[in-house]
């Protein structure tokens, strides 16, 4: 394993040691591990948290700042962050107007976001989840739970987290996010595995010739192994599921916080197609340059064209990373006139800025 | 050969191809390459224009903008741009106020970028050139011609740019320029080497244990091969070695505008020391993830202190890139209170952007 790391088990607070002295106008705690916003509590603002294991950079701690997360806190790599982090976090950033705390679908994560939801309603504070499930390579519900959080959460984040610093409230806030979800759709492909500094290996192996469609952001198998084939087809072969998913329908739980209980929902993902516009996230796994993921726009742009459906907005590069990965992912996530107006809302973090 | 790419000969123009796509303010001309603002010439802006091999992605193209790059001439990968490209950027770019043309010193890069000076100058348009060499790694004269130019180019160009910006005239410009470049210092290492798609394979070995200092942007070896070794101990290894660079004389061409001729000049790199401040560049080479720059960082800023330097600006990411090379590279700039202005004014380009 070649990696730029001292020990293994000091990557995640050497990292965030590195982010603290890069940017001190954060708060960076160590113990429990989470990154905040140091202007925070504001009376009569929304505090957007999230969180999840290490690795995937700069998913969540590089999106935390003015205009997106109040507070991120990380796991160890590819591991969810625990509940006390969630809560000494949502403790240090939440006003009266609450906390959205926003959970990427994997097992561990919802488990340990749930917990945190319930001490931080039992602390008086007001609290909403949204659950991201953007995976389209994912659908069964038998053979995982769900389809997975992946490119949307990024996008997810930049929106509510705009709405939050514009004072919208809590429930506003929340009904934003779970839209910009129902809208959402991705899906990637590997070139090759990470390798997680504590196996020191990587996680799957795959041939000079082969390519491994529909992964996930942890190394997960994807849909099937294919052969190498050209960036063209690559990106024909991502695109063209994403823009045959429709409709996915499926039960999942939010925080109810009138009752202080989880509440079973179905929820149905808005129709994507003719005559609709939409962002474009082209993202790297972390491994492939950004040169690359040009000649993937470009193919992207050919194809939506095809299908009536209009690019108004891109973002190209890496943001929500799989350690050392060469691979990458495409997101579409359909945008209304709010939305677009919240995307264009300026921002200030270590990973996206723009209008500060 | 594993890469998101279609035909090896169109990396380059499906790249721009994309750019085109992902920024319609930017005119991009496949015929010849090169990327230019939409919104120039401007009466009394000077027009700043670099260029270079591809492959380091996002430099030079992804700093077009307000603030920044007037202009980038993309050549093939690790191949210099043709003097034509450079005229007719200029041409399509350039004011009263002239162009100043940035140089990373390489030998294909001086010599059709000197053709281009003698080109837009016969065209009445005032230029100046500035030679950027910050790579400590090489110092000989004889067995290269001269230090590499490298981190310091992105500092360069994004200063340069914002006093083009603010209406300072082209002499001025060029000696801010000049003055990041003698207040630049640069160094990196590989992990791995890239692979050039026309090549198909990897342009150097390197053993699973074994890491190569001293590495220039285009595979170039590096000053020896060394054990694989901490990302402390890396870190050491070139911020050492950059710290105890000092006052570099090398006699370099400079355009004459008034004569309109070449002058040989000895240029002397200011000292670097106990009580300076400077930016720092943590730079991926391509394939190395955020997450590991951020060690690197935590231990230059302890390495600086100990020195008696402070960081007051830093740069964390993929700015200067070698394809998919992992590794990294460390650029300090001393930074007095016009370059820190100058630093940070607004910018708007697709790889920097703040305040716009």
């Amino acid at each position: 394993m070649k990696k730029i790391i001292n020990a293994v088990d000091d990557f995640v607070s050497e990292q965030m040691q590195g982010m603290a002295l890069a940017y001190p106008d954060l708060r960076v705690s160590l113990d429990p591990k989470y990154i905040a916003r140091m202007d925070l509590p504001q009376a009569g603002k929304v505090a957007l948290i999230s969180g999840g294991g290490s690795g995937h950079e700069p998913l969540h701690a590089g999106f935390v700042g003015t205009g997106m997360l109040a507070a991120a806190c990380p796991g160890e790599i590819f591991t969810s962050p625990t509940p006390d982090q969630l809560y000494e976090a949502a403790r240090i950033v939440a006003s009266d107007a609450g906390v959205l705390l926003l959970i990427k679908n994997y097992t561990g994560d919802v488990l340990n976001f749930e917990t945190a939801t319930e001490l931080i309603h039992a602390e008086g504070i007001p609290i909403q989840t949204v659950l991201v499930d953007d995976d389209i390579a994912v659908k069964s519900a038998i053979k995982t739970a769900g389809r997975r959080g992946t490119g949307s959460t990024v996008i997810t984040e930049k929106i509510a987290g705009a709405a939050a610093e514009a004072g919208y409230d809590l429930d506003t806030c929340a009904e934003i996010a779970r839209r910009v979800n129902r809208n959402g759709r991705s899906m990637g492909l590997a070139l090759t595995s990470c390798t997680v500094p504590a196996a020191g290996k990587v996680t799957f192996q795959l041939a000079t010739d082969e390519i491994e469609v529909g992964i996930g952001i942890h190394g997960e198998p994807g849909i099937r192994r294919e052969s190498l084939m050209s960036a063209d087809k690559m990106t024909e072969r991502l695109t063209e599921e994403i823009l045959s998913d429709n409709s996915y329908s499926r039960v999942i739980r939010e925080w109810d916080r009138i009752n202080g209980t989880w509440l079973e929902r179905e929820i149905v993902d808005e129709t994507l197609g003719r005559g609709d516009e939409v962002i474009a996230l082209v993202n790297s796994m972390g491994g492939t340059p950004i040169s690359e993921l040009y000649i993937v726009y470009r193919k992207l742009v050919e194809l939506c064209d095809a299908h009536g459906i209009k690019i108004i907005r891109n973002l190209i590069g890496p943001y929500i990373t799989s350690l050392d990965m060469q691979g990458f992912s495409i997101t579409l996530v359909k945008f209304d006139d709010e939305l677009i107006k919240l995307w264009d809302a300026p921002v200030k973090t270590p990973a996206l800025r723009w209008g500060i």
